[in-house]
């Protein structure tokens, strides 16, 4: 049977922009699961399974329901160890949390200000709402008045992409000679950025840029499936 | 037979600073070898077993001359593989290298600013002459010149360490429940500041403070063997 993946979406159900669900989509692909999707916009997320998780992604695995991409991805490692690992072994297990906690608090926090206004173009007229509110008391700010720092903070975002960067000298994917879900996580952020806003995160030549587009391929060109935001 | 390693000194023997040997040094503990120093100061690192090596660390195992913190601990992983492992596996190993990328460019520019003119303190009359020299160049600027700028920096250096306090709050070690040379990497560059300069990097309630504090207690507290500089 299939897995249940609960995705977030906006108005557009074909449209996936979790950073979070994007780690679980590939995570998932990466083990070779099938999974069927049910869409979730915010306002639902507190309803599924009864009220697993306050977030997404959560899925449905038989009886087990398993909320959190990172949890989902060590659970997927342990109920199916004949597949593909997503993270090689116990020390890769280890450090991918250092990675999600980099990506996090590096990566995260820059494609929230770039994107918010295009996020919440993104939501149907309810979660619009919510969207609006929610994170207009997280800023203190209007959303529109968020938005307006991301020129200035471009060129800081980018130099500390600059670990990711110089480890992409050494090696292809942050797994090493193929991906991981450490390589997720991070892929996870970019996506979300690349689904909900046209704003040019990356330069083209950027190597980072490049074993994005990587990322996009895998899988069957998985995260291609989704047109970039114009 | 003891396995050698050149490791980087001052005028002071017993004072080892580099970051760079401390992480061989505590991949060789780990590793539980008997390990004999030869200690090193700069101007002798180009003599080092016939010119192998611009930089140190460099050990000798028996035949065997492996030059570089990184590649001394993935030879030593291979060489001895029935003892603890410093990378747990090969999702571990690729990792390993993102956080060393992460902690050469994140940790060490600020920790070179914030000890520069102590490091030039450490070293004999000639060597102190060549770090001057050396560095000035780099710097394009007087020594002293260059640490007046840690006071301003260090709200930001602590704050780039965020990833890796906010990690602590899910496992004590980058390696998870016990060290791996990740660890080593980032106290490497701890220590080499804690060696060489009595300025606090750390606000002692810092978790950052407590798992160096835990590094410095592992292989029957190796780290502590050289009292913190006063």
């Amino acid at each position: 049977m299939a897995i249940l993946l609960y995705d977030l979406v906006g108005r557009d159900e074909s449209r996936p922009f979790s950073p979070h669900c994007w780690k679980a989509t590939m995570a998932l692909a990466h083990k070779g699961l099938d999974v069927s999707t049910a869409p979730t916009r915010f306002l639902e997320v507190p309803t599924i399974e009864g009220g697993a998780s306050k977030t997404v992604p959560v899925i449905r695995d038989g009886d087990k329901v398993v909320a959190d991409s990172f949890t989902i991805a060590l659970y997927l490692d342990e109920a199916y160890p004949g597949r593909p690992t997503l993270f090689g072994g116990d020390g890769g297990k280890a450090m991918a949390r250092f990675i999600e906690r980099w990506s996090q608090l590096t990566i995260h926090p820059y494609i929230t200000t770039a994107a918010l206004v295009d996020l919440h173009a993104m939501q149907d007229e309810r979660n619009a709402v919510y969207f609006r509110q929610s994170r207009e008391q997280r800023f203190g700010k209007k959303l529109e008045d968020v938005v307006t720092a991301r020129d200035a903070g471009l060129t800081a975002f980018r130099a500390a992409l600059e670990p990711l960067r110089s480890m992409l000298g050494y090696q292809p994917f942050i797994g090493g000679a193929s991906p991981l879900f450490a390589d997720y996580i991070v892929f996870g952020a970019l996506q979300w950025a690349r689904v909900a806003t046209p704003y040019q995160l990356l330069d083209d030549g950027d190597v980072v840029a490049q074993w994005f587009a990587r990322c996009l391929d895998l899988h069957g060109g998985l995260g291609r499936k989704v047109a970039a935001a114009a």
